[in-house]
């Protein structure tokens, strides 16, 4: 507001999605993304303009994974910097519902992943500390 | 969404405000107010259908607080339960751009505090988790 230069915010809602086993689910970003290619990701996406935050979240983890899941409670937040917004992920904790994994042209791999393996993969910018935090808290 | 009795999610956008001596502003609700009467809280509230996260936060720190502040980044979030909804509180840290503080109806006192005030103080149910974690995170 006072800044010279004032970069607008904006909401991305993603989701830790645990199986009976306690793994997270994580999707590969397909090489042709704009940021992030090929790297591991949690679901979710923007929301649009308007849209509560919880149906933007069932809405892209639909798309993106074709599963059910039920949203539980609040995990956490992430920052990403993009030229031109700052965007907030936050983060949601959710169940599995039902299955299978069906992914959209958005991403080219899934896994389900506990805290010792993802701590070995490629993640998306944003993910990292907060993943990490995540597990040390669990 | 499986669930027989669906309880939906509200959004709240709070912030963590600090001073140039790393102090965090606090709040204290009015004796009347219908939850946490007299509990000590983070500025901020709902965020009204289809209004940007940053633009409700901005709106509710100016209501409650009179200050100008510059939003920063995400901070964590919280949880409550309340009978009809369950509030996740998206909690932005803010530097403090300029004061003085004007208290609305809502609250009827606001300190500068540091983490070991914080500790002893009356805090708003859904908070002391959230800022317990915060202040060893810094």
């Amino acid at each position: 507001m006072h800044d010279t230069f004032y970069k607008p915010f904006g909401l991305s809602v993603r989701a830790v999605i645990l199986d009976d086993e306690g793994r997270c689910l994580l999707l590969r970003r397909s090489p042709g993304s704009r940021t992030n290619p090929g790297k591991w990701e949690l679901p979710g996406g923007k929301a649009e303009g308007g849209e509560p935050f919880d149906r933007a979240l069932y809405r892209e983890i639909s798309e993106e994974t074709g599963l059910k899941v039920s949203l539980l409670h609040g995990a956490g937040v992430a920052d990403s910097e993009m030229p031109s917004v700052r965007v907030v992920h936050l983060i949601m904790e959710a169940s599995l519902v039902s299955g299978p994994v069906r992914l959209s042209d958005e991403h080219d791999a899934f896994v389900w992943a506990g805290p010792g393996e993802i701590a070995s993969m490629e993640l998306a910018d944003w993910m990292k500390p907060f993943i990490i935090s995540y597990f040390n808290k669990k």
